[in-house]
């Protein structure tokens, strides 16, 4: 059995200046629990990592995708095993916890868990330290120029994002994260109620086939770009990021930083580049 | 000095089938670090609450909205002083960290911040238990009813919404929370690059007010409405909310339970009512 994505509800709506009851879907929200085992065989230790509200589906991508941005597993390799904690003994949580396996010889860093990673006593709590605490834990910068890619394909992507997006076209409550080749052919797709999650499954699924860093892709997110979601480019390696809303400032910070091509506002014909324009050609 | 909500970059701009670099508003997205104060005069007790990515302004507001949702404080009573940590002894985090002093008699309950409040042994990890958690947290169902508005002063608040919203305008990158009375007149609106933070200012400025609970009151949010928005209208008590955007299940699931109006997709002609429609008539 399978969580549902979407869920049947009725509705008063009012429209063409009448109301009627009507049955509408909307996207499910659910929370998730992420717990790790870790330590040798005989000290195994178990360790809840943090909850998420999320769109059921794809939930070891989305634990997997979520330890490798913040540092914990570096590959699929790291991973012995992730399955569902069926033995909650409650009914409404089956499939709202996964337990991931860490292979024996990985001992994590937790620290960046134990609270905000951008925030401790030794690196303060501003802007620049939150772009610094990348550049502590050796996020690399993304190597210049490479790929090229047209303005033409550049503006096409939001119509393929849509196109491919058969659950938000029913319920408008989902956040899309869509991979792209430089030619503009769609790799992946993924969907989720909070838009970090949508693009933790991707970048998930991206290290289950072993394809990180991700140096020959571009990003395309369906709402704005904040600090969060370029932070998650940076450690997965992706050199341009498309997002069709806005960008916050600090997200433009950090793009610059690490050498990712950051457009905003992409739309059919229209579309801003913030950060190392020289990967988009005419 | 206070920190901008905008900030200016430049960006290389695409319309028209032409290129032009441009000077351009981003909003501004900084951390803003919750400390607390508590204890009795000779024993007093500083803690790191949280880290949350915000758009400054309004900071000790979000602060005051953000400890009333999580129950750590009931009133502005609770509150002795609020202030700026400037001794960090950095430049850059000047206005970055906010700590609150609470009253001497206060003794908080930082379990639910321990961990996602939503989790813990007993609790579990689901939805019902998501919405369960409230009801242990005594947070009171809305009385039925009251207030009442009509369809048409429904219909006309997206745009007197839009109208408030000097900076979104500039930047399209921030989301909006607004209280209106029930003929439609607007009584505060908050601005954040984060939904939740934006709706924290707003409760906190009325927690500042001391019109808590809200009951005679309505709230537009100009994104989707998710559990945490609407766990924010119970815990304040806002009778009807509305969203610009689609509703999540839980969000709907919670507004049933707690008396809460939940309306969708509100746009001048058009909306969804999701729980106790009664209170929206023609």
């Amino acid at each position: 059995m399978s969580k549902p994505s979407v869920f049947n509800v009725k509705v008063d709506r009012f429209s063409e200046n009448q109301t009627e009851r009507k049955i509408d879907l909307v996207a499910v929200e659910e929370p998730l629990e992420i717990r790790l085992g870790f330590g040798k065989k005989e000290e195994r230790v178990q360790r809840a990592i943090t909850v998420t509200m999320r769109t059921p589906g794809n939930d070891y991508e989305l634990a997997t995708g979520l330890l490798f941005n913040e540092g914990i597993i570096k590959s699929y390799d790291d991973i012995a095993d992730i399955h569902f904690c069926q033995d909650t003994g409650k009914q409404e949580e089956a499939e709202n916890v996964v337990r991931v396996e860490l292979a024996y010889e990985i001992t994590p860093n937790l620290l960046p868990l134990e609270r905000n990673f951008y925030t401790n006593s030794s690196c303060g709590v501003c802007g620049k330290t939150s772009i610094d605490s990348l550049e502590i834990r050796d996020c690399a910068i993304i190597p210049p120029a490479k790929p090229v890619l047209s303005r033409a394909t550049l503006t096409s992507l939001p119509e393929k994002l849509r196109k491919s997006q058969s659950v938000f076209e029913h319920t408008g409550g989902l956040h899309a994260s869509a991979l792209f080749r430089p030619d503009g052919d769609l790799v992946i797709m993924r969907e989720d109620i909070g838009r970090h999650n949508a693009l933790d499954k991707l970048i998930g699924a991206m290290v289950f086939e072993r394809k990180i860093p991700l140096y020959n892709y571009l990003l395309l997110v369906s709402g704005r770009a904040s600090f969060e979601l370029v932070q998650k480019s940076v450690v997965a390696g992706i050199p341009i990021m498309a997002a069709v809303g806005a960008p916050s400032s600090l997200a433009v910070d950090l793009a610059e930083r690490f050498g990712i091509t950051l457009v905003g506002f992409l739309k059919e014909n229209y579309f801003n580049i913030y950060s190392h324009p020289s990967r988009v050609i005419a």
